[in-house]
């Protein structure tokens, strides 16, 4: 299952605005085919946020990024972004997958 | 809560057998204080097995490597380990936890 493991970073001192942004999906409907989102930190870096996304495809993850609600967040994050500091690994996930 | 990513790397030739026994929690009661223990691989790196798993505290965690299935399983993998190449990042996890 196509499983992603990233880093956000966060423009200095406003990880927490950005933690609140990426937390807002708790309490909605989850997104089609999303099976895992997890929003973490690293006490070793200050501005990152990990993010462990689980899909059913790759391309129900990238449906995603096309959802209105997913779209504003973009629109309302991308100012406390620091896009450069973005990392980002891909896996394919083969056991331990949550229903 | 406690969350981990790394890497435990196979022998050249071995990773298929070393998922086969990381996968074998699937069907088995889960492990106390385990919210998640998911297994993949990147297409990128032959050898390696990432491992990504949430726990309710640390010492959920460590307990969990007294359990005598989970000795078990490590006596079996040992032989076919390079422990060299293990990583390990340490995490919070704060949004998106599952069940």
């Amino acid at each position: 299952m196509f499983m992603l493991h990233g880093r956000l970073a966060a423009k200095p001192g406003k990880r927490e605005e950005l933690l609140a942004i990426l937390a807002e999906g708790e309490h909605r409907e989850p997104m089609p085919g999303c099976r895992l989102y997890l929003v973490a930190v690293d006490e070793t870096d200050a501005d990152g946020v990990w993010i462990t996304e689980l899909w059913e495809s790759e391309d129900a993850h990238t449906a995603s990024l096309q959802l209105d609600r997913v779209k504003e967040q973009i629109t309302r994050a991308m100012p406390i972004l620091d896009t450069e500091g973005f990392k980002r690994q891909q896996l394919e996930a083969r056991a331990g997958i949550p229903d």
